[in-house]
């Protein structure tokens, strides 16, 4: 891949943690030219003042911050990531689009299909409704194709990610009930985004473990369109987030109904064998998809860092539940090493291009 | 309380976690004279020299640790804490009980009624299986009349005191369905006790979550036996338990079927109210639970040090899911300080002496 | 003690670190009646509604938040523990004497006795001058006799604490040269304060070890005093202070230079004898100070949540130097556990009342 | 690079943590073809059982753990890291470089160039020393030349790197006495290595902060051959080394003393700018070293998973003293970064190949 070759991109919103993990993940990618870095609160600034952490990457010579202008940032570059807050990503889109970028968001401004359910977890009817259309939901697994040829695509949340991933084939498959989900979540503290407020303290949360957000957690949304596509069918997810003291890592338990009903071992022998099956089908070839086996449950110091997911089960022949534990790293394939896998397929890369 | 109205008291493994705090209680327990301390590893030595946090206590001058002899203890002591390894405290529980001691067991060996539960979870028939019978079940909040008389206290585990206290008041009244609990539970590393493995190493655990011990946690039997009980049923529960970098700390989520289904939102408001005043008749005096109104919800970092649960309730109208919360600290109100509450029980003192 | 033998006590700023800390000191403490607590932020409501925490403590029940109105806090308590920020108690100082409250600031407004160095450290010419001579430094270990009849008294602040008791026994027996003194400390995250600033959010301080502060941080104007009085002459410290990933403790490692210079091993031995002497001599009676022997050195973990202050020292053979090393809880001993210290001096209470 | 241009490499030992940060490092190195790996513990086990978060790089199948039999090692093998505990590697060195192979040796054992010293730090006599005169110590930025060619590279430790890079120069330059120098550093866990030991549990690390290994270190050996050399003068330094509850990193501070004195504002501004000179000279132009300017200070996680050693100095004005401040990351910069770097410039490749 020669130098002229690499693809003029853009990060808009460099300076929260996501758009912090795009940086390390794009100053070394192998197909990107990274040409514009945008904050608001840096303009002007170099990046290896601002983050000390980059200042001896190649890459990272000469590139400063700029306003996030959209002509500017058209100017610059072909390809965008917006690594912004929700309802800020919206309003750039439209004329980043209109002066012919492909954008990949990372907000949860273009995840919905509906307004009316958009309107229902964000409390104000969406400010581009036309362009939920347009755009493509950035599951790579699931979504390969049409990610290709989007000019916009909605970069899936990390709690979504943990969640949607083991549980879609094994409803596609219809081997769960697809109305009777359960899913525990645990979030490291940056799943929260660089936010200056008390509850984020390090001392607030040091030796602290807490549940937030509950019973509707945003992200639901986006986790019910997945799920009732899959299952053809609307459905309520029972989810429960937890704050927990590491800086990385969503780590997910799922507890899931088979259908029929196992009546006795033979069933449940035969049920294990098909999840088993339904899985490698579904991941077997895939990249970042890693079915562990044997005693090996997920953990998340196993993925953090990486874009992989890990994913185990065990089916509990006490209660005839089948539990799905998954573990990833809510800033790479929870974000940014998500949304460069959507990036490389856009632009017919290796798909694992700048993440291995 | 004067100084000759002290009861002797011996803790029986003093130098793994539990010990430790109960070492941490009871050497400033206004009823309490700590005449013996016993820890093989440490025999001879002085308490202030093992645990260098507690020599400036006044009670802590001329204490050593000795040999846990049977005979020894009983000579020193009236009242016996053993903080041992699950099988080891079923063998000295007999020769002191012979010997006119009354015992306060932390571990895991007298909280069964039934020979055969404790021999399909723990892989041997019970050492003395007769004292199963003469054990009390140490969970003041349900069985405070019958500790008041018990010479054998079963102090219960850390994550069934977590998941029993929040669940038994529902499960009786008959307002959740007993055989569709979901319980998930975080732990910090000191549940897993003071021991030298790997898994158990700072670098393991500082950036790591993960589940554990699934599908089968021995801490089931005793949860299902208590929730069978309160049923008036067998009930087998669903519970993932979850290993998080803090040291102290269990924070539950649970998820419960109302019954019977709530048909609309006046079902709903009923069903809220009538959760309130269960809690509310159940717990409403009681010192060390607190009843979490308003928006706030349990967080692990309100309850350390201390010997309270706090527990909060949301009624999910979208899934029709009953959500419970629950937080304690894993060594006081799931060890140690619970053991006190019996202590203080089982010696006519106010039950919150030396816990406030 | 009798219930109305209680000092009517109140806490000013009880929501910061400090303050909290001091909530739960004096909320079982056998000499305090808790009066008055106030809060700009949070006057009006309930203690145990700010705070969980504290809401099962007897003495909770009732308390309100109040504003921080002098006659308001002066018509209720008759001690007052100011937790303000620097600058701001010395506005209330005045009103508060002047309405016949005794005062224990845990700022650093009145801890200088000199203008000048007030205002070359701080920026600023002191709001109160007059009050600087009326003020007693409140290290018990020092100025015992002088806090039992302070009206106002100045409580030193974590670093100067961990650097001071070490250092001031050696340095007024002329053991140690007082003007080669390099002193290194740690500190714990809440020694910031319960600050709402990015250099304190959870993720930025997780995995970070960094110096700040250098090289002239304002606690070195109070060591100086200090050490400067006891050598009878002015010195300089090197001072040098790091922020480190936990959220209570003070480290700091002192090298010091032994005067004369000591030639040989026999020199050494005689050295070492003195220092042992000398710190027995200072300490050994010291219910709050703990000499460490054999291979002991200090460890935060040790002093986390007790007002005890470890020192260990070696006399390095090679160098020549004389190694000192401190630890102690900067929210206990640092800041509200020595403020009760002083509060027991200046009501005839046992010095350990509420502490041990 | 094509395929057949990498380098057939073995880590021996792969399964601490030096070990597991070389496979890191090493599975993505373009010059690499990583042949051997081995581990007493593990050997007969594939890569990614032993460690899933390396299981889906592709150089990561097929590759099994062997033993660490030195004909083995060399059949498969031209260059050989070993990352193995002090003493081992040097029995496995001579066979090997008889095979035929180059080592870049990460243990301590041929880092002095005295026996007598060695004896003295290490308690016992050299097992090889014949081959302390062929060892290069690995160091680039100061012995670049001389790695190049060399057939045994000792890499450094984590501790010295993160004195020596700062000292060198300045020492050389004569700017600083070199016999008056007081280096404190703070270190990660993962700087004790894998160590199944009770100091090393989470719990009792998580809220500790500690001093250790005082006042002889074994690390001081070969900082002190290195400040002596470039000092033309035997000297000894004061080091006192912390353990720190994070994963990562060493955070340095050292007190230097300018020659010759500054007597005056005048001499101070030159001695700083005559600083900024000597490191601009030093390593304006080396890629790992980072000289922080304005008001950055090192902070380790700017430095995390990176090779690159951050610098920052201020010269005290109140003590006439020279303050200089380092961070790197204990397994990368302090290991098997630098290790890799040495590989770099042994086989002719970039020097940053594999480290951006």
């Amino acid at each position: 891949m020669t130098e002229n070759r690499r693809v003029k991109t853009a990060i808009v919103g460099a300076s929260g943690y996501s758009g912090e993990e795009l940086l390390r993940l794009l100053l070394v990618h192998p197909g990107v030219e990274l040409s514009v870095i945008t904050s608001r609160q840096f303009a002007g600034q170099p990046l290896g003042q601002v983050f000390p952490r980059f200042a001896h990457y190649p890459q990272a010579r000469g590139l400063n911050f700029v306003e996030p202008e959209p002509a500017l940032i058209a100017r610059g570059a072909r390809m965008v990531f917006l690594a912004l807050p929700h309802g800020v990503a919206a309003e750039l889109a439209m004329p980043l689009l209109d002066a012919g970028c492909r954008i990949i968001d990372l907000s949860a401004d273009f995840r919905l299909k509906s307004d009316a359910v958009y309107r229902e977890f964000y409390g104000h009817p969406h400010p581009a409704p036309r362009l939920l259309e347009r755009s493509v939901y950035g599951l790579p697994e699931r979504y390969r194709a049409s990610i290709q040829t989007a000019d916009l695509v909605a970069s899936p949340g990390c709690y979504p990610t943990s969640i949607l991933l083991p549980v879609l084939p094994l409803v596609q498959a219809r081997l769960v009930r697809p109305d009777a989900i359960v899913a525990n979540s645990l979030s490291g503290v940056s799943g929260a985004g660089r936010k200056v407020e008390l509850d984020y303290l390090f001392v607030e949360c040091h030796e602290s473990m807490r549940p937030y957000g509950v019973p509707k957690h945003r992200h639901l949304s986006e986790i019910e369109q997945e799920i009732s596509n899959a299952a053809g069918q609307p459905v309520f997810i029972q989810f429960i987030p937890h704050l927990v003291p590491v800086n990385r890592g969503i780590l997910t338990t799922l507890c899931l109904t088979p259908q029929p009903v196992l009546p006795d071992a033979d069933a449940r022998n035969r049920f294990n064998d098909q999840v088993a099956e339904c899985y490698r089908d579904a991941y077997g070839h895939e990249p970042f998809v890693r079915l562990l086996s044997g005693k090996s449950l997920p953990d998340t110091k196993n993925v953090n860092g990486s874009n992989v997911i890990e994913i185990a089960w065990r089916l509990d022949a006490r209660t005839g539940q089948l539990l799905i534990m998954s573990a990833l790293d809510n800033l790479v394939k929870g974000a940014g090493g998500q949304a460069v896998q959507s990036f490389n397929l856009m632009n017919g890369l290796p798909e694992t291009a700048g993440l291995l």
